[in-house]
């Protein structure tokens, strides 16, 4: 279809621009310092926990059945905290870890493990040449950001509606033992909130790596993060992993820093038997014990998974408006013009958004001008490098509903502006 | 000196085996369950931190000046505890980042970025060959066992009375590119509680290495754990490295592990402007944000470096009894026999010991056969090999002061019997 620009005479876009160009101006002229960049809960979420900070006190007894608060020991953390994982994730609890407070940081402490000292009786990836990660994209830049950090080099591939393309990723995990690992996002992915399909989660299920230490890096990171009437249902990839007859495949992650506080949550790690006992075994070298205190206040104030679903349904509450919003003033702005789409996710933090090819720096860099920060565009594939320069992610969970309104006018200015100017150029 | 066995004749050391025999079977008829083996506050001691849980409640502000507590953001840590952690180790408050709970976390992540991705403009330590760690030993084991689980090659050198000997440290840091760092700590040393000197202080500051990526992991895990009338003083490492015109030379390390609570205290690190640059990069790569609930509570609680010193104080009126009581029985067991040594430390966790040449992995394997778990023979040492199998860490602080008495007396019933029939089989 062409676009709304493409269809005006060249008179008609120069007055089009004009226009457009004279409302940048008065957006300019209000000097507005406005922050749509990170995933972020906004003041009014993180209130919410409030009430965690009073649930150990002096009086409060240390101790979790035989596990001890308030000394070294439980490396795998307060067996009340991993049971209250274990049920987020939907998992045994005997195979899961809760340790520190960013589930980040355990990724980065497993690939720096495969790196330096091996898993699944490999060598260290760092001592067998050019390491590959698929990265689908858009994706999460902080992800990407961890392999490419290590020189390990990042191969984007297609993030379709339901999830990676699975004929390239198996024809890729399959053939080249090189490939050592995926980033994966698997419900309310960041930033599309696309929810991965039952045949996407079994595929990834039945891959046959050519590399034995090829690991799936299942950050679930929205497992209980819906904020609409509908909540996506994500398969269970341990499931279907003994459906397939697989093992040894996934490291699974989540956390509970959008459910109580970010940077102060609980972060954990599930994964198969075998998997376990080496990241034990890594553990044991790296992390001594683990905040015990913070787990004992999370499960005091959380109870169990209806309790975190109660959490839940209060952010939700604080967090759909925002994305209606995006919805509505996306739809009034730009609807049938022909220049952009976007997302409508069912949960997480994110709305995708696709300009014009080759927009996506103009619009961001306009963004910043007119003084609203948003994520820098590229940042949502490998190495900053977005192909077609299309995608923007919007995170519209900080700004109050009154500067995120603020904020979505001018960017269906923005996007105009720079589609219409595009258009301009070509003539 | 001959020992006390040495001088029997032999009728007489069979008599005192006997007798050493039958004091062991009626310790192994009592079935005692204690335990020397780590280095852990008593219950007695964590409990002097609860008011602690106190410190925060869902009324607290939750900001530190501009930095916002319960979002993510400011990753260096609040300002406050940037502040008391700067204090501790006497820095600039600038050059502190505050994360975790864990300083051994810390190294180990320092540790792995320069093997993965590099420091000062090398290439990483993971493409340089043979890489060598110095380990002064006897030593810490969690030390030993983070380079050594990385392949590096640990190095054993010599720990004197003031330090490591610094003859055998400069020469091998000066000469051999492949040497890239030394495990320290110069405080109440684990295990010998020797603080070093300030000659051996200017002698590390003042060390020409040949490899321009090697750093010192100075591990100040006991600056302020004094327990006696006398305080060591150790001298600052940076105003030492000030005056030697040196730089990017030193990683030191703190925690209030020992302060407040094992597992859930404060972590910090500190270092040069330029080493400090490449730790918030890689930090930023791994660790995207702190635990500031935690690091507010701190700052509450401790206050200060005066209020760090009020509770040290507290911490010492339960500390001490125990270390004169090993004091006492160990001299009154063992004073004058011949056989063994021990340290007379002023602060910090341990008491190291040294029985006659191949006696400790057999004292403390026949302290476990009676009942009293003790951090395994050779753990001071990398690979846990101690050449002349000598060493044992003596930990008095966990168990009650009642139990580390008979424990005691079953360790110089245990040193005896073993140092005696090692003289009967030489005859």
């Amino acid at each position: 279809m062409a676009s709304v620009y493409q269809q005006m005479s060249t008179p008609e876009l120069d007055a089009a621009i004009a226009e457009l160009e004279h409302a940048a101006d008065e957006v300019r002229a209000c000097g507005l310092s406005l922050d749509m960049a990170r995933g972020k809960p906004s003041p009014e979420q993180t209130a919410l926990s409030r009430p965690m900070l009073d649930m150990l006190t002096s009086d409060t007894p240390l101790v979790d059945g035989n596990a001890i608060v308030d000394n070294y020991g439980t490396p795998d953390g307060l067996p009340c905290a991993r049971k209250l994982a274990a049920e987020i994730l939907g998992v045994d609890p005997a195979n899961v870890i809760v340790n520190g407070s960013s589930s980040l940081n355990l990724m980065h402490d497993l690939v720096v493990n495969a790196l330096t000292r091996g898993i699944a009786g490999q060598k260290p990836w760092c001592h067998q040449g050019e390491i590959k990660f698929l990265c689908p994209s858009p994706g999460y830049d902080r992800h990407f950001a961890i392999t490419a950090s290590f020189g390990i080099t990042n191969v984007p591939v297609p993030l379709l509606e339901d999830g990676p393309d699975m004929d390239v990723v198996a024809e890729l995990v399959e053939s080249d033992p090189q490939v050592k690992g995926i980033w994966c996002v698997p419900k309310y992915a960041n930033p599309t909130g696309i929810t991965y399909s039952d045949e996407v989660v079994r595929r990834f299920a039945a891959l046959k790596p050519a590399a034995p230490d090829f690991r799936i890096f299942w950050d679930n990171a929205y497992a209980v993060h819906a904020f609409g009437d509908e909540d996506d249902e994500l398969l269970n990839i341990f499931a279907a992993l003994e459906d397939a007859g697989n093992d040894n495949l996934v490291y699974e992650f989540g956390s509970t820093a959008k459910v109580t506080f970010p940077s102060s949550g609980l972060a954990f790690v599930t994964a198969s038997d075998a998997d376990m006992a080496e990241i034990r075994a890594a553990f044991a070298v790296s992390r001594v014990s683990c905040e015990k205190f913070s787990q004992l206040a999370h499960v005091r104030f959380l109870r169990d998974l209806e309790g975190v679903q109660e959490q839940m349904a209060k952010h939700a509450a604080i967090v759909r408006p925002r994305f209606e919003l995006v919805e509505r003033k996306l739809t009034e702005g730009l609807g049938g013009l022909g220049i952009a789409t976007w997302t409508h996710p069912h949960g997480g933090y994110f709305v995708s958004f696709e300009g014009p090819e080759g927009s996506a720096k103009a619009i961001v860099s306009l963004m910043k001008e007119l003084g609203v920060v948003m994520t820098g565009a590229g940042a949502t594939w490998p190495y900053g490098k977005d192909p077609r320069d299309t995608n923007i992610r919007i995170a519209p969970t900080y700004p109050s509903l009154e500067n995120l309104g603020e904020a979505l006018d001018v960017f269906v200015i923005a996007v105009k502006l720079i589609a219409a100017r595009m258009e301009r150029a070509k003539r």
